[in-house]
């Protein structure tokens, strides 16, 4: 048997191309159905294709790759990860595991070999929710969980999900269709950085995840009254900010006293919005995360009553919406274990850490068992452009991985 | 001599009708420079026309008409206010002053009178500054007090100031001769709805404004680190939402200290705003005012001092901007005086009151002696879309003003 070699500078450059692909010129955001993305899915289906898979833009936009096993059709190993970003985002949060799952056929193509399985390779189109608010929509699609009712939302600019896929080719009416069905898969891997700084700590390069964070995600809004800046008296006021503002502080407070548990306002947006005249309403964002679920649960009822009695207090109504509630999601054992030998087996120390961030796991957890491998980043810095991680590590964690599928046994799972 | 009529029902129809010239059809939001507003400015090119009045936009996009007086290229008196609107606003903000001035140069046209002086009016294209955050644009150019560098300004999409003055079909570099000369102008007088409680307390539909209140305008950044809302630690965050959320309810705190003073924050942003992204930037902006000046920059002082003060204790950078400084803009007692003298003719006791938001005639008191009339509006609610006024209310003001012109004597003034 051909040795498979993997190409590393590939990887690179693959990671600095695809964040060529962008909003502005100067920083790196990519969101759901926009025109980058579409340009980004057409470069990662001609590098599938190039590694030998079949591939395919699916009907919620994700970039599918397929290659087949030994013989046509036979249950897939699901490898991905996300193609979409945050605004003004690092390169690798992403789109590494894509790009790395990709060398890793390519080094089997190359080596001329056909596994005992299909590999299938995911780029989802929309992990980071940033466009409409809700996450996991690509990843979710393949899951069959994806919400139709969704396609009513509206982005900032106040086009539906539904006009923005019309607009991007996609027929929404189709999305039920980007379903897989459980017996297609035998196991779901995906590659990605940390985005932590635990593994830097330990001086590891990758590590073996034990499970993704439990996440709770709402929407709040306040209503206060618009007024002239310069004409209502201070008492007078019904200001939406100036709640908002203590509702803010409170949830750091919360976010703060137990360790483990970060909550986050990232979005607050004033209306009317204009330099002179009193806010008449606030929307905000809250995002809340454990690794257990009855501590984030605890917190965000906390987190809300503490919102009530400040509005409440003011006078003003508030209302509280959630968005997403997504429990802790296990890493399984079975494939923890194949994952820790192909780190082994690499000469590496194991290390396992359990996943402060989301991903795509979460969704496909519903049709299929789950593991993760982190790749360490530079101080952990995440969702942002200093977003770092080092040649050496991006090789090292792709041979894990080709290790990993080389050698990956579904018999060891369940039935 | 004939005796001049008003038409009441015309000054309503034509606050009706600018209402429609709107952004969105739902809401009244019309800002500079915009598609809308130039929709707005024919309407009202062509009832100064229909008023006899020879009419243009000059390089600002303001819309002037002229009604000669008693021979051709007399000194004027200038009338007027302001065609743009804050966003959701309501529809007498600025637009019942430009409406009823036309009325009553209609009035004077049907009933065949000249004036030993020209009558000027102006519907000035920025007064709110909703666009690019600097207000009282139209009228700074007419008193040529407009500063040439605000072109590089951007608006939220992006675009410069002069960038929307191209698209705008206006020539920017033009707009230093939209500037008038002093001796081109006899006096300015506004009528303008109160924007506040206090002719609605004292039962009475108008007042003399003794003075415009200053302002201060500022806006202030606050940087943090962006970082993911699921791996950073609340300890080692550095948030630059909850700094400002400190921040605004410093100055809540402060502006209520003191009678008569109020501070608002009107916009804060969150960069790069995604739910799942600790904000790594905040803006937002700052506006301060008060009846006298030392009492005012004294309140600017401690609320930037205090806001220096939240950030440096949790070592995030500040960075604040002075926008606009504004002293009290006092009326001209000769004028005031002319003001009262045709409130009592109509059988109307006169009070006086301050004004606490900002006007056109503060930008025009460089190159004339303004004065004001207010009238009452219901609740003192401006700024949204719950303004109301009295037909009766409109009438009567518009007789108060055509009276005033009819008796407008620049003898009275200072030489």
């Amino acid at each position: 048997m051909q040795k498979s070699t993997l190409s590393a500078a590939r990887i690179w450059d693959h990671c600095e191309r695809l964040a060529r692909f962008s909003e502005k010129p100067d920083v790196l955001t990519r969101v759901f159905l926009s025109q980058e993305q579409n340009a980004a899915s057409q470069a990662v289906l001609a590098w599938m294709r190039d590694a030998g898979m079949s591939a395919r833009v699916d009907p919620i936009g994700n970039v599918v790759g397929r290659y087949e096993g030994e013989r046509e059709g036979l249950p897939c190993l699901m490898l991905g990860s996300h193609l979409d970003t945050v605004r003004d985002a690092g390169k690798y949060d992403g789109m590494l595991g894509v790009v790395a799952a990709i060398e890793c056929v390519h080094a089997l193509q190359a080596a001329g070999r056909r596994l005992p399985f299909a590999i299938e390779i995911v780029g989802f189109s929309d992990e980071e929710g940033v466009r409409f608010g809700a996450t996991l929509l690509g990843s979710r699609a393949v899951a069959g969980t994806f919400r139709m009712e969704l396609l009513g939302d509206r982005d900032r600019s106040g086009t539906s999900m539904r006009e923005a896929m019309d607009a991007a080719g996609l027929d929404a009416d189709a999305i039920p269709k980007a379903a897989r069905r459980r017996e297609d898969l035998l196991a779901y891997a995906e590659l990605h950085i940390e985005q932590g700084p635990v593994l830097e700590a330990a001086g590891l390069p990758v590590g073996v995840v034990t499970a993704i964070n439990g996440f709770s995600r709402l929407r709040v809004t306040v209503s206060g009254t618009a007024g002239h800046a310069g004409t209502v008296p201070m008492s007078m006021r019904r200001d939406a900010l100036v709640a908002s503002a203590e509702c803010v502080l409170a949830v750091a407070r919360i976010g703060g006293a137990e360790p483990d548990l970060v909550a986050t306002v990232g979005r607050l947006e004033t209306f009317p919005g204009a330099i002179n005249v009193i806010p008449g309403e606030v929307r905000f964002t809250l995002d809340v995360r454990a690794p257990n679920d009855e501590q984030r649960l605890r917190a965000v009822a906390a987190i809300v009553a503490e919102i009530g009695r400040i509005c409440g207090a003011r006078g003003l109504p508030v209302q509280t919406e959630s968005l997403q509630d997504s429990p802790v999601a296990a890493c399984a054992p079975w494939l923890m274990d194949q994952v820790a030998a192909a780190i082994e087996a690499e000469g590496l120390p194991v290390h396992h850490l359990p996943s402060g961030a989301g991903h795509d796991g979460m969704a496909i957890k519903a049709i299929a068992d789950i593991c993760m491998l982190f790749v360490r980043c530079e101080k952990g810095i995440s969702h942002n452009p200093a977003e770092a991680i080092t040649l050496e590590d991006a090789e090292v964690s792709a041979r894990v991985l080709l290790r990993f599928i080389e050698h990956f046994s579904a018999a060891q799972g369940p039935a």
